[in-house]
């Protein structure tokens, strides 16, 4: 079994994959007459491509068995893609620089107060949670062209997620 | 002091003020090999006017004193805003369609699993909310030109919110 321990989120080690969304990392501009922190400009939000526009969707997702079975690996040529938690739960997130070299897989555990936005062309894992019926608001990429690169593997690898 | 009371929000009351951010009223798509439930494209972002983008931001929003005191309505020339709640807890929508107008305002009830959308130049209140903490994602417009108009009531105008 392939092992790789997840590390905590944060901004900076998710750099190479694109945006963090997390309120506490960030300075807040006050604002509806004091009744409101704004935590601007989170995520660069990147779907012009080949004609596309803003998506906005809601994701429902299950937990897969434990080991978790990669079976395949996505990438969006042509558009960015945000998954932002709508529970207070933690989740997981899987991305690769290269996703033929398994050294170049990174793991992270993010809070259910942590979104990330895929950038463009970035692999990455399906939505990976621990708990039943997790809701997330999804914001990505509508319009024409191909968006989706898979790559699958046969067999899968299983992946131990133990810290 | 005004009455109004809300009523609770749905897709069809709120179509003259923009969308409703809702997966309990849209058919999924199933997808990630039948892990999650997508449902799909559930707001128009319309931000590009003046040369704007798209800008997604936390909010964390505080409750007002009881009764509510309207002091302002605001709109946004330039853009849609979006509001995604990130905890399940019920919250308040106030819009108008003239905003010199009484009888043209509308109150709603958002359960915590419901975003709203408001279209450009609709009217709106600030965020409204019950409880302390009261964490948003939120998907609006950044760029040139003044995206605000704010219209203030002097003396305010008490809002009673029993239903």
């Amino acid at each position: 079994m392939r092992r790789l321990s997840p590390i905590p989120l944060t901004r900076d080690n998710f750099l190479p994959f694109g945006d963090v969304i997390d309120g506490e990392t960030a300075n807040p501009i006050v604002i509806n007459q004091g009744f409101a922190q704004r935590f601007n400009d989170l995520a660069r939000i990147d779907v012009e491509a080949g004609g596309g526009a803003v998506n906005v969707s809601l994701f429902r997702g299950q937990p897969r068995p434990r080991p978790i079975a990669i079976r395949l690996m996505e990438r969006h040529p042509l558009g960015s893609q945000l998954f932002m938690p709508l529970q207070d739960r933690p989740w997981l997130v899987l991305v690769a620089a290269d996703v033929h070299d398994f050294a170049s897989y990174r793991a992270f555990t993010a809070t259910g107060r942590q979104g990330v936005n895929y950038a463009r062309h970035v692999w990455h894992h399906p939505l990976l949670v621990f708990d039943a019926d997790s809701r997330f608001l999804v914001v990505d990429r509508k319009g024409p062209g191909n968006n989706l690169e898979e790559v699958w593997f046969a067999p899968a690898f299983l992946f131990d997620l133990t810290p």
